[in-house]
């Protein structure tokens, strides 16, 4: 049982949109037992897309496109879709209905060029979109499915999480989800781990993939029996515990927070080269009031002594990016704040400001808890925003090691 | 002269891990007139890569894998590759010199899983990769030419930097360049920019793709010929002014710098909902620090009031959520750090905190100039992070519509 994703749009390959929507549709595919085979992404012309549908409805039990559905691309992709399907187009009305409410419901007039998006193929079922004018489709054919999706991600999700998983949950019951559970570690380069924990261990059933993050590494296993993947689990966990921060879904904020909510604690913010990230990171995690108070992105150096209160002392022997300014600046915050824990971050992000003894990606960072402050300095390699990201994303697995206890 | 893309890797397939090389790669073979045909994402299985290599090499002048070169994949792919090609691998010993000088410069001991990294394919090129340790490889065959690149985006990116750049550019010096213009707009929804710019307005030989961004349209047109291209950004020009805030790789962070730095103008920020989002934007530009100073992220009431210093009547008549709030926030803020302009943001991002009069998505922006401050509210939809992100680049877009002075 296995599904192909035909992604349509030339701006795709012509650069710069990078696509999410397969990472998404991946996901959710290998969780319903119709694991991806494998994608494809083609230009918006009737003969790629016939070509693209004809390879993957030959092959797949369930074929899905993305894209090619909005107002104001052309007909081309749908005129496509349904000609390989042997199908003629005809006005929906009840879709033209509804899209002409969405405008009304806006106040404003729909605009002709949208009624492009009532064209239906015969036989096609029509999938409403709560998100945004352009229905999805669906056909089938026996067992075989069929699905045209927008390529908004938001419009895509929806569908999905709407009809198509029903429907495909209805049409495979027995399908077997693929299993995938994901150890999150930090500290160790991909090749010491897997010198820690060796393929040849991994239990017969689960299969490893080892996805390096920017300054830390995931490890997925996967396969079709819980029981091998936990027994893999378990392995790892005693191999490398001192590098294991978190597992599945857990991001380093989302797991930071947890353990400043349980034991009661709250968190301030002083940063300088990631301005603002580490904080921004925070506070995407839903619920982050709870323990996060809030921060100051101190960029300037009068921003550090006027706002922030660093003294000039500080400044002037050491610089402000020190161990000495970064310790004091997560103190400043802490004292500011009343928070129980802060973090500061100050450095050099590139790509000016470098020095023969501070080079650039030299970051310091301070910590303040409730009876003590240090500081750890790092040398990150890479660009600017590299830099930034790794530096945001180490403040946070610093505390929550120390957090944890773990040495 | 096209290119196509292999994409290799179970975990592009499995979901949640997204694949930007393509992004990265189409942009850059466009301009080098070697523009992407298609690309296609596979298992990390022998049959499903020959079988890709067999399509792409018999259609494209240009083929391209990525993935499958790291220390912990097994062979297989490499020698998928070797064995589509006929050709045997041996061991290169000037790589694994170089893969122990890399283990060696970080102090640490080749893990003799990286000899993997040493096989090479006979007749084919080694590109050294100073950002890891897995070399990229090259292989001509006549004007064909194929290269195997790294999966991890910073290697791919110097590999394609350092050496394929020069190789195409020699082996096809007459290519054509696709050459791409994109115009950025705000304020108005893809179907009405198209009301207003018409497709047959278009002059031959351009085409257009409309890309819209959370919560503002990106036009890229793109061509073989700079002239119709140029005429056709006159006309949008013409036809979409008061909506048009920048124009090819401008960001709204960087563009709202440049303006500031062109009237010798400084920013600050306090940032409540966005949580710092606004200001990482803002130094995601290297040089912010020109006009940027910093700013808070005043999070919890409390450090509204006792670091930015709102006063109590403000929160308790209005609430945080509010004009009057906004409005003070960005006073506030402009005082602390002196800076001449400011901006704050506050709102609900959801998904909790939505009331009957203050929905989930419900922001205000705070203004302050020179001379005058003001207030604005917005309602966005969508989730948590979209709303974020929608509130973060608006609040950049409002001040840079009124830098640039339109209405």
């Amino acid at each position: 049982m296995n599904a192909t994703i035909i992604n349509i749009g030339n701006e795709l390959l012509l650069g710069k949109t990078v696509n999410t929507n397969v990472a998404y549709l991946g996901a959710e595919l290998a969780n319903l037992g119709v694991p991806v085979e494998y994608t494809i992404t083609i230009k918006d012309d009737p003969i790629a897309i016939k070509t693209a549908l004809q390879n993957a409805w030959g092959h797949s039990d369930i074929v899905i496109t993305t894209g090619g559905l909005g107002p104001t691309e052309d007909d081309l992709s749908k005129a496509a879709i349904a000609e390989f399907f042997g199908k003629q187009m005809y006005f929906n009305d009840d879709v033209w209905q509804y899209v002409q409410s969405m405008f009304a419901m806006r106040n404003m007039q729909t605009p002709p060029i949208n009624r492009n998006q009532a064209l239906v193929p015969d036989a096609f079922t029509v999938l409403r979109n709560e998100k945004g004018t352009a229905p999805g489709l669906h056909y089938r054919e026996g067992n075989k499915l069929f699905f045209a999706l927008q390529g908004v991600p938001v419009e895509m999700m929806y569908i999905f999480e709407f009809y198509m998983k029903q429907i495909i949950a209805e049409c495979y019951p027995y399908a077997k989800p693929v299993i995938q559970k994901t150890i999150h570690t930090h500290g160790l380069s991909e090749s010491r781990l897997a010198e820690l924990f060796k393929l040849e261990e991994l239990p017969e059933g689960v299969s490893l993939a080892w996805l390096p993050q920017t300054g830390r590494v995931d490890l997925r296993f996967y396969g079709y029996d819980i029981a091998p993947i936990e027994q893999a689990i378990l392995l790892a966990e005693c191999k490398i515990a001192p590098y294991i921060w978190g597992l599945d879904n857990e991001t380093p904020a989302g797991t930071l927070l947890k353990l400043l909510d349980e034991q009661n604690d709250t968190l301030s913010l002083a940063e300088s080269c990631t301005g603002g990230w580490v904080q921004k990171m925070i506070t995407d995690v839903s619920g982050a009031s709870h323990s996060f108070l809030g921060g100051m992105v101190a960029y300037s150096n009068d921003m550090k002594i006027d706002v922030l209160g660093i003294s000039d002392n500080i400044l002037n022997t050491y610089g402000a990016v020190s161990s000495e300014c970064a310790t004091e600046m997560a103190i400043r915050i802490k004292e500011l704040t009343k928070s129980s824990h802060a973090i500061s971050v100050t450095g050099i992000a590139g790509p000016d400001g470098g020095t023969a003894e501070k080079s650039i990606g030299t970051v310091y960072f301070g910590f303040a808890a409730k009876e003590r402050s240090w500081s750890i300095k790092q040398i990150f390699s890479g660009d600017r925003n590299s830099i930034r990201h790794k530096a945001s994303e180490f403040a946070i697995l610093e505390l929550i090691k120390s957090l944890q206890g773990r040495k």
